[in-house]
């Protein structure tokens, strides 16, 4: 089953935004047993438009469009759609009547220019938008089947679920494969690499492949084009294989963040935790508290920027932050250990470091980091050289995912485990 | 001159790793005079390569494509290219000196596969890559030019600077036209909209337009295929209309945050925050510190998550918890006012709200937020009730940014002043 994917806008063509739709529907397609060959992206004209159905439809099973459904005047899909297929547009009483549903469920007064959202090629479908004024349009060709879905992410995603998932999935025959990703922190991609060579051999089944962003490794198990059950009894036997070579470096799976994987760890022990940042600047409590339900394990962060700030807030000593300076392995270990105490949990979290531009030297240069961890027992602090090659928010970012994952691995193991390197 | 982009690469078309390279080249032909009109991404295929450098040769003055220029098996695009112009592939000196270099110079040994990157079709020229093995391809056309660059952004970047340019350049002949975004906050779209209606009609020149993301507006103004001088000219003069009619409403341009916006007014007065959070868990103290040089300004951020920790870190009285509730104008007012004492600042900001998704109550649903601005002379306290479609990730984004729009707008004005909604 051949799906190509259209984006229409000038401002994604013109490269001032970028197409997170595509990359969305892509994975969306091929969770339910779809291949898309090819996307395309034109401006708001009709004739880029309707020529850019056109040729998706003389290659493709099913063509998803998106964008230009809005009520101005260059909202031109509707338009372009009815070119492609010969067919005039008419106004649609069903299209309408959800647009004035929609206005006068937020209360809004309905514009003239809203009854344009409301024409469809004479033959389409109407696509319902609960969360918009824009309905979709679809095109049930005898052939090829074509889908037209607003731009914005947050109702493309709900049309999608209720109009091209029914039909991907009739057409697929159950026959939809299974893919899982694996997520991984604190081992070099090499190793990894190294561990699962085999797995990783071509033309293997499932296909296992890696890669890697913003520090994170993922492990990607594909079986395509398999039945549902045959494909899930073999990804999951190379889960197996894998969470058993890679250990604990494997934090979650697909969706899991650090900071899932932290606070999942957290609520089963009923235990909670607290951050002292510098460098991280409040980078290590917002993730903690990205997760809903955080109140049930994080407390209270403390961002003590300014050297006096340690001194007052933390209490470290000044005599302390002279000898070793505020980026160092004594103040982080007492950052730690100070901020466990005073806000009463049962680990804390700090980091102190150099994440640049400037304040580098040759004995601390940008990207030093110090990570400490106090829990009931210790104190552990892990010293990190980032690359020079990251910026100041590469930095952050990643002096927080490894702050994260010391407490962690401490969950786990029931004791800190500093990552080897 | 029209311009066709074309991203190579299963992992693109696959929805596996986002097209970055696309936005960036769009906006980087546009600023040397040309118009992209369309994007194309497909897979490591030389049939659906050749097609689509084929298909956008006949369209477009310039053809930028990227990918499939690796030493694996899975790199075709120098075949595709050389099945699309007719010409054989052959082994040229000057590539394979280029990548025996840089072996060399990364004391890395060459390996067989790395010698099918210096295959290039007959009458193409190379363009060389100082950052990686992949040398890119350059075919002189009599009437359209292709350009095949790697797809690692760094590599491709400096190449598009050395190879595409020039060309582009010289074809535009110095009519490269101006571009300025300018960034607002705390002005609904429909209000700017209105008060930009006249600069916003079709056909004048500049364009100008405004779009919304994640809470910032921004309003574009882009004087096309004009002389540099010129185009420029027009567009300050537009941007001057537009600041009047927005007011402090315009937070910045192009690469402005409102954090690097606030930053730049502490700096400017040799003052200081602090920031006393609960819902927003960091945040706000992490965006202020992403700004390099933040020491100068940022002293202390309390992340008081937990209610116990309001009382214990920044005392406020647990009869205002109980009465008001930790989400409430006095909680608000108290964290800002205690935060400003003890951290010794200027100004401090504070946020106690509902992010959800769990939470709220019909009194105070999921959304509702508390902002509070301490200056020297008084607190305020911003009430903000937030769209119920919104994730917990976007409230607390809005929230963050509303409390650094309120600080930025006070430093302006020499007094707190809340937006008017």
């Amino acid at each position: 089953m051949r799906v190509e994917l259209l984006s229409i806008g000038d401002e994604l063509v013109a490269g001032l935004s970028l197409d997170t739709n595509s990359a969305w529907l892509a994975q969306a397609v091929r969770r339910l047993g779809g291949t898309v060959i090819r996307h395309t992206t034109v401006g708001d004209r009709v004739g880029e438009i309707a020529g850019a159905l056109q040729a998706a439809r003389s290659r493709a099973d099913i063509v998803v469009a998106t964008g230009g459904l809005g009520p101005t005047a260059d909202d031109l899909t509707r338009e372009a759609l009815a070119e492609a297929l010969g067919c005039p547009l008419e106004e649609r009483p069903e299209a309408m009547a959800q647009i004035e549903a929609f206005f006068a469920r937020m209360g809004r007064a309905l514009r003239d220019s809203n009854r344009r959202q409301a024409l469809v090629p004479v033959g389409c479908d109407v696509i319902e938008n609960p969360r918009g004024t824009a309905p979709g349009i679809h095109d049930r060709g005898p052939e090829v089947e074509i889908f037209l879905l607003p731009g914005v992410p947050a109702e493309m995603k709900e049309m999608f679920a209720r109009s091209v998932e029914p039909v991907l999935l009739e057409r697929s025959a159950g026959r939809v494969g299974c893919a899982l990703s694996l997520r991984c922190f604190g081992m070099p991609e090499s190793t990894l690499g190294d561990r699962l060579a085999d797995l990783m051999a071509r033309d293997r089944v499932p296909r296992v492949g890696t890669n890697a962003s913003e520090g994170v490794i993922s492990v990607r198990i594909v079986a395509d084009g398999l039945a549902a059950d045959e494909a899930a009894a073999l990804v999951r036997a190379d889960e197996a294989v894998v969470r058993e070579r890679l250990g604990v470096a494997v934090f979650g799976a697909e969706e899991d963040t650090l900071a899932t994987a932290v606070a999942r760890e957290l609520i089963a022990r009923g235990c909670t935790v607290s951050t002292a940042e510098s460098c991280t600047g409040g980078l290590i409590a917002k993730r903690l508290t990205d997760v809903p339900g955080s109140s049930a394990y994080f407390r209270c962060g403390y961002v003590t920027y300014a050297n006096e700030m340690k001194e007052s807030v933390l209490h470290v000593p000044r005599d302390l932050l002279i000898a070793h300076g505020a980026v160092s392995e004594p103040v982080a270990r007492h950052l730690a250990e100070a901020c466990r105490s005073q806000a009463g949990t049962d680990f804390a979290l700090s980091a102190t470091g150099i994440a640049g531009p400037g304040g580098g030297t040759p004995e601390k240069p940008v990207g030093l980091v110090f990570l400490g961890l106090a829990t009931p027992d210790e104190v552990v602090v892990y010293r990190r050289q980032w690359s020079d090659t990251l910026t100041r928010e590469e930095i952050r970012d990643r002096s927080a995912k490894a702050a994260m994952d010391l407490l962690r691995r401490c969950l786990l193991a029931g004791r800190p485990l500093l990552p080897s390197e």
